[in-house]
């Protein structure tokens, strides 16, 4: 970890329920950047479904181990703003979290490995912090000085019952992987919690036929390696680009063609003749 | 105001009704960096509804306050580009906006304070510049070299008839306050012009109740500091993080789910029974 | 060209059809910043419309024109993604190009001229690439790496048999010029590929009416400089910022109110009585 020793540009990154609409964002740019002139700021995503906290724990635990050691990353999914709920920095193996309390950066955070978690308590930041948003009045101002080379444990103690999410996942028995639908993209590609090892463990290669079976309804598909390994229309699976099970259509809409949706319970079996 | 003295990395801000998927917003960007390497460019809403500068005046007087001293506003929401109105750039107290004479940018300079305006006339910019696109071709450029160093006044001559819009503002009278509907986010928070100052000018405090009359439906309603301090899906007003009265529903829409609309009439009570 | 001598700050633009809700934009900047930490990167749009070529055409060369010479343009609307179609680097005479082979990036090369095409082959780049999102593990790392001052022929051999497409032309005879629409923009303005030069040689000049058939339905109008020159609601025409000749409506929509489609056949007369 980096943060001891400020970087002479710190890397901020951002993602929010906020939408690029209202002026949320540009005002917790504004307060980073008046802190922290030499910033740069990259937006993860401003679009995760209002008080979605899964599906912003997904798109942030996907897009952070693409961004260099010693990124601080803030996060606001933030039903409970305001409330008993903490503002917490996570110092992880590899960068730093800014955010509520409630979730949101843990799956991200125990990727890379979380090495301590400090609740923000320092009244410089609380004190005149508006009560409903949070993220401009304290996540972006600490995530600022962080840049600025204020170590994590100058905001606050130590804490060590953070909230962790119990997010499902996949179970291999009898030959099967049991997961779910934990995403679907911009292009109605259906991203499950299985990953590669969960499919190699039930014996399953790439080019081999699979059968995945959603709330009880059986699809027979090629496992392939990209979308363009069957003619255009047609539906698939293979391991996606963040490393888990998809359901896809060649320049198509599997979640549309197929009616999946998010939560939907999926069982993989090896396709054998008269299951 | 440090226009004077040329700052090694210039804040140019942009707000416009471009949206995000034509190349209007990305060519402006292009002409800033062009003459301007060094500026940081920050967007505070491409998303403002066609035309409407009254929206787009509420959300750039909501971002501008967060950024630092010194930075520059473009504003384009110009639904007479190209024809007799001006192109001026407003001078502030804390900030510099180039933009359109059509009031758009008026809101936010009357909060920090305006120093002069100046149209902008200068043939180097004028001449050659597109009739339709002037965000790109006058405003952006402008801003650029003001970033660069050159002072307003070389723009064009200084002016004093520019369009001020008469926006609507609250009125406290006989123990009610009258304002009306400003914004919906994207959250459906309802947003009135309605400020901290007037609802205390009523007597009302945090803790108690309030009767909110929109377009003559009355709403009873707790001031809430946070949405949390109601359970979720109940309805509450609070002073928002813009410091406006605000109508919402916990984790809810409150646009939605009380069916109000941006321009309702809005009248604040203190709560008394068998009114 | 200046990418033999690496700047210190080179530009990075992105236009991709991924959305803005899912991580993949991101990572592809998170991945630009770890290799090329200097990098300025601006979004193009990130909105075209789900593997349509033809419109991430239009709108990459609509915007790169704006950009410094030396700016490194990446492009991804890819639906062969990860099958034989190969990773190009274009250099032209303005800029460099890195993306699909697959015609997205030729208008916008054309406009400026183009030196010299190269198929990305270095092992570096392709070993361990995923075979579903060569924009973050193939074009994203080329540009940051051609960012850091690797000559784009360091990335794999010459070619000559990359993919021109061939976008329809706007064809001039017996006084006429047909044409077809390309792109309906955010605010509902028709753009057609018919430019000033065309609608010249028919003998039309500013201020004249003209006959525009759109699939065979015959509209009148005038041949204005800007929106406002006709009353609000009122349809027109005008060469737009783009260089384009632009069927509008003054504060409206003319793909709404004249039922315009991307596509239409377009037929321009000079007006006459009894046509």
């Amino acid at each position: 970890m980096t943060y001891l020793k400020p970087v002479k540009k710190p890397i901020i990154t951002l993602l929010t329920d906020f939408g690029l609409t209202d002026p949320y964002v540009a005002e917790m740019k504004g307060v980073i950047i008046s802190i922290c002139p030499e910033a740069v700021i990259v937006d993860i995503s401003h679009q995760i479904r209002k008080f979605d906290i899964k599906m912003g724990a997904f798109i942030l635990a996907s897009a952070t181990p693409y961004f260099p050691e010693g990124s601080i990353h803030v996060a606001v999914v933030d039903p409970g703003v305001g409330t008993e709920r903490r503002a917490i920095i996570i110092v992880g193996k590899r960068s730093i979290y800014v955010g509520p309390d409630n979730g949101l950066m843990i799956l991200s955070a125990l990727k890379e490995g979380i090495e301590k978690v400090y609740s923000i308590e320092k009244a410089e930041l609380t004190r005149g912090a508006s009560a409903t948003f949070h993220g401009r009045d304290i996540f972006a101002k600490a995530a600022a000085y962080i840049g600025k080379g204020s170590p994590p444990e100058s905001f606050g103690p130590k804490i060590e019952d953070f909230i962790v999410p119990s997010f499902s996942k996949p179970i291999v028995e009898d030959g099967k992987v049991r997961g779910e639908i934990i995403h679907i993209d911009n292009f109605g590609n259906v991203i499950t919690n299985i990953g590669l090892n969960n499919v190699k463990a039930i014996s399953v290669e790439e080019g081999s036929e699979l059968e995945v079976v959603v709330e009880g309804r059986p699809f027979r598909l090629k496992l392939c390696s990209t979308y363009g390994d069957v003619p255009r229309g047609r539906a698939l699976t293979l391991i996606g680009s963040h490393g888990f099970l998809e359901i896809a259509v060649n320049q198509g809409s599997a979640s549309e063609a197929l009616s999946l949706k998010i939560g939907g319970k999926v069982e993989v079996y090896p396709h054998k003749k008269f299951r």
